[in-house]
């Protein structure tokens, strides 16, 4: 069931033992045994009324004004909303939800919501830290709606030749996986929201995906898009690499659902892998790592994977603190053992020793802590927060040469907001992805508030390490997004011709503004 | 000295005794000799007097209206265009040439254009094949300017450790290469056009480059822009791998000169390659080296080359009439020589066997012939003019499926038009670039024109084959471009909604519709 107050399913979330080993360590590193407190249950909530009195007739059939429905739909899972609800307030509750089936549909609660100066809310699996979904201020707006994408959900032309698929923008990711196995098919797109994130989602906010090099933002893998725009329908049609005009697709990755309702999108896949061969490989400084990487990007070997950690990142997910890289290359049809050795050989170039963590049985213990500690990072999250503790995630992209600079950059920002404040933190770094001209650099900070509440600190720790980034030629996000968080920075990051020109698609798509209000643009 | 008539340069002309050799290839393809006649020199060129009587002083300084570079200006390099540069009709000829050295410089062209009523053409290298800079037709506009970007030609912010430089949009081919060698450099994008091609114009034509896979098209490339539009200056940064928004750097992708004037781009570039490995694989039928292709791209194993010559076009190139694939491999870092062996391995699986082509040197002689062939091509093209015949190139991209359909319908479409003309002529193919989703055959077809002139027949023959892609799910082009002769099936392809979005950009860009009229959008 899903969580009103917190990441995924309640099933899933830390178990008492999970949290008092998770309490251990955070006072080693934080100085004081922190103590959890549950989240307020959804019967305590603080909630309005709806204010919808009536829906027409075929939009009641598909509409939810519940409690739990409200909640579940009114804040993404950033740290200040999972605040929010874990304390009850629900203050911002979108007063109804509408789940449209069809193209058809999505433009009936458009409509509606343009007679009736509502305002919509696409929803596709309310995994957004950077407020892509809420909180929309309720008191603005006459009505606040939710469209829940869940029905969208078909796959159709399913072409195993072309490796290319049309899919629903509602998908959430294990459901477009289970969809595509039977035909040796993936999409093999796996942020760490996979399981509770949809299609429409990832396209809308150029989520970044698998691969760690080269073609992993979502947008890489779209032949053809269609979105329901309050003025209308824009439908591209998939022509494999075509040359022609502007790509009209491109115009909603990123919308982030101020243009319209992404409602389906034809897919480029993959066969699934069936050759796999990884490694862990250690390096005495993150710097050598990071030279490794470049040398390896460059190579074009095209590794499936290849992030690297710092020592805290390997520490928390359960391995030694060392600097590590894991490697992997996968392909469906050859061997890569060879490519493995060869990238290999690249980076002990570099310093880079192949870890001896196979555990005995052939396997890549170091990939397989990785992954399994990746997956569970935000239900660990959400028990920190329990603990009255800060947590944040800070992503962005920058240049080789602007790393260095960046990263202290960033340090020294964190450094500043807990002198001021009398905090402590724990900070890790990790390299998600890599690219010719640079990579993406993803910090995590756990931290005490010191001296002011969590969500005080956390908006002064969000500021301050944006800030930093947008100072050291960083990107305002590498792959979550621009939402309401970030939304200054990126509006200052392209200037006022950029923003004239979103500007006046975004009045072109939705000349009444309907359209999820407050991000992207001001 | 750049030839007013035919590709490229006068000196690179075919002399007589190549001639004589292709007049002789032509009679056993064609079924008849044909004869050469040479082109009208300029002194003989038929061009209505300039029309503009005044420039500010500050654009007379960067202007010239001499007959050679009017003549050079007003057409590109397709077909109709160069027979009428070929008979000496330059009565499209466009009034002045401008060579604004800056963004200022061109703020002030497109301000003076819009302010006395003329329209701007952007001319890059004038080697459009599509109708991409002209000819515009002259009686319907009060004056026509050319912006040559010539002068655009700098080079900044050269970060060799993160691969990316700021480049002049004027930069053609082989200047772009020189300025990036010596700090070990390359864009390696090598279109046919590469000598007589600009930077600015292969972003504003989504050009199609070196790579044989995944990402060659240079908008892949582009890691932000710069375009002086007549609304002002839209500016984008070098920020690696944004995530954030829709990207604004993609409006001016393919825009071809319709919104503005691309001025210059950050590149994202690459080391030049030390490592190379590369074989001439020969196959039974196109069938087989296809489904051996469509393995290679799925491999992951990221082949620089892997094109695919039917047997007409290895003959065309020089070789023995054999289906053929050029496969390679490069490097700046590692050696290759394993990925070919486990390309080669997997072509074998699929019926194709390396050739003994190396001339025991070690050599690649097909991959060799093919490229010298390929550099030399438009300058046969302008021969096959000459002699009075049809000579054109169609290209596209579609699906794996759907290859087998659209290659019987482009045959059948040009089966059609040599019967009701009585015509002859020879047909060869190529797949020039490979996707996960589809490939881009690419079509040579040099004629005699039957009963028709040559222009009539290359009308309908051009008609027929581009209408056959579109009905046979084709893409309107993979990377000539849109221009004047695919419009028409552009704006059908992204329907009446793709075309409302493009209007709006355009008139945002351009409100008075001073851009590169004719082009995108009608």
């Amino acid at each position: 069931m899903r969580n009103h107050a917190g990441w995924g399913e309640i099933e899933h979330a830390l178990g008492a033992v999970e949290r008092e080993s998770l309490a251990s360590l955070l006072k080693i590193a934080l100085g004081a045994r922190p103590t959890y407190r549950e989240a307020s249950p959804l019967s305590a909530a603080r909630m309005p009324p709806s204010r919808l009195s009536h829906l027409p007739t075929p939009l009641a059939a598909i509409a939810a004004d519940d409690p739990l429905a409200r909640a579940l739909h009114s804040y993404g899972r950033s740290f200040p909303e999972l605040v929010r609800a874990r304390t009850g307030d629900f203050s911002d509750a979108v007063d109804c939800v509408l789940f449209p089936g069809s193209e058809a549909e999505v433009a009936e609660v458009l409509d509606f919501a343009a007679r009736s100066g509502a305002v919509v809310v696409p929803y596709g699996g309310g995994s957004s830290v950077v407020g892509g979904i809420g909180p929309v201020p309720r008191h603005e707006y006459q009505l606040v709606l939710a469209l829940d994408t869940a029905r969208l959900s078909g796959v159709a032309d399913l072409d195993v030749l072309s490796q290319t698929a049309r899919l629903g923008a509602g998908l959430l990711g294990p459901a477009l996986e289970d969809a595509l196995r039977p035909h040796g098919l993936t999409l093999r797109h796996f942020p760490q929201s996979f399981e509770f994130s949809s299609l429409g989602g990832w396209i809308a906010t150029r989520s970044g995906g698998h691969y760690a090099v080269g073609t992993t933002h979502i947008e890489d893998f779209v032949a053809a898009v269609t979105a329901v725009a309050p003025s209308g329908v824009l439908r591209t049609y998939p022509l494999p690499a075509s040359g022609a005009g502007p790509a009209l697709e491109r115009l909603f990755a990123g919308s982030e659902g101020a243009f319209g309702v992404i409602t389906e999108a034809t897919m480029k896949l993959a066969p699934r892998p069936e050759y796999r061969a990884s490694a862990s490989v250690v390096f005495a400084t993150l710097e050598a790592a990071l030279a490794g990487l470049a040398a390896l990007v460059r190579s074009r070997l095209n590794p499936s994977n290849c992030r690297v950690l710092d020592e805290n990142e390997s520490l928390r997910s359960g391995m030694t603190p060392k600097v590590r890289m894991l490697l992997a290359f996968e392909s469906p049809n050859v061997s890569v053992d060879g490519l493995l050795a060869v990238g290999l050989a690249l980076l002990a170039d570099h310093g880079g020793m192949r870890e001896d963590d196979t555990g005995g049985g052939g396997r890549n213990l170091a990939g397989e802590r990785w992954r399994s500690s990746f997956i569970r990072a935000p239900y660990f999250a959400d028990a920190i927060i329990g603990m009255g503790l800060v947590v944040e995630t800070f992503e962005t992209a920058v240049s080789y040469a602007g790393f260095g600079t960046l990263d202290r950059e960033v340090r020294a920002a964190i450094a500043r907001v807990l002198a001021a404040r009398g905090a402590r933190a724990m900070v890790s770094c990790r390299v998600t992805h890599a690219y010719s001209d640079g990579l993406a650099p993803y910090y995590t900070v756990v931290a005490t508030p010191g001296s002011v509440s969590p969500v005080a600190f956390w908006t002064e720790l969000k500021e301050a390490v944006t800030q930093s980034f947008v100072d050291s030629g960083g990107a305002v996000t590498h792959h979550h997004g621009v939402g309401r968080y970030h939304r200054a920075a990126f509006e200052e990051s392209i200037g006022e011709r950029g923003r004239a020109a979103l500007w006046v698609l975004r009045r072109h798509f939705d000349p009444q503004g309907v359209m999820n209000p407050g991000v992207l643009l001001g």
